[in-house]
């Protein structure tokens, strides 16, 4: 079928098949996200995901990616709008508490040190101290695999002027717990080296 | 609506709404893939891509985002498998160069110094020196806006055995051509300011 001329690699020189998962090892660093959904009371929770994406310039849409079990994958299910947050380093404790324990339990705002600030069109709260806060209005959804694709369209987007740099998560090399989120500054200022 | 008893920060202190531009530049530095689809005789083409995401576990599944005018976007539409790859410092030119040009227009792989490496379960070609390739089996796609995801199984994957980072995008404060990709390593030898 490949009827194409470039001269090819030969394989298994530089080229090495392996398992799945230590290719996708390489994808580190990898950029983390709060989403901020409310339930039917409009009580609002808080879950961070590190499979998020933008996925339309005109309107503006942000896509996240939610497991089936995840309490937010039903909370998204039912919300007609929801705050997508990048997490900033005020968060790093806030991004391991709310990614260990489930909004089915506990409320996990009030447990947390997050601050809340009023959405200019959502009823959804933004968190204070997020490099930006993205307010979302639904859109489609689609399922992949043991995942949900949710998109939704920006209707308004704010910015933190303490903090301007989002959180990289850099990998399970680095522990489970807040060593394992940096900003770029903050990696600039270290050895690239897990602890 | 809202009923939830978390103390409030005074907006407008440390939180600005601002235009939706100016909050989406803080996702810098963005990952970048390659997607190398190939059309109805199996010729392939290469085109970069800013948004992409994995979207599950069992299946490893991945979602890229590409806009409806691309070229990628109508092979993606009849393709039954396609390659997503992380490019490594190695293919800054080529980023550059498929992402400037079309596939409808030139054999983008011909004029490039990409070369090719052949898949372990599909027909479309791995890239040599690519951190790392998913051989992917076409999934659900999803129309969002002026985008459309799909969303990919994937059934290989592999690693360049000489370079293991994946180059990241900078954004547009670095330009518009190489010097706006970098690799971690990379970034930690620079002082982090666009030239």
């Amino acid at each position: 079928m490949m009827i194409h001329a470039k001269i090819w690699a030969s394989y298994g020189d530089t080229v090495k098949r392996v398992p799945l998962g230590e290719a996708v090892s390489r994808k580190s660093p990898e950029s983390v996200v709060f989403i901020v959904a409310p339930d039917g009371d409009g009580n609002p929770n808080v879950m961070p995901a590190g499979w998020s994406m933008f996925t339309s310039n005109d309107p503006l849409m942000i896509a996240v990616s939610v497991g089936f079990p995840r309490h937010t994958h039903g909370l998204l299910e039912d919300a007609d709008e929801y705050v997508i947050a990048f997490p900033s380093r005020a968060h790093k404790e806030d991004v391991v508490f709310c990614g260990s324990n489930s909004g089915a339990d506990i409320d996990k705002i009030e447990a947390s040190d997050l601050t809340l600030a009023e959405a200019a069109v959502v009823s959804t709260p933004l968190l204070e101290d997020a490099a930006a806060c993205f307010e979302c209005r639904s859109g489609p959804s689609l399922e992949t695999g043991d995942h949900t694709i949710f998109a939704g369209e920006v209707v308004a987007a704010h910015v933190s002027e303490r903090y301007d740099e989002r959180l990289k998560n850099l990998g399970r090399d680095w522990g489970d717990g807040p060593e394992r989120f940096k900003t770029l500054s903050e990696l600039l200022d270290s050895k690239l080296t897990p602890p």
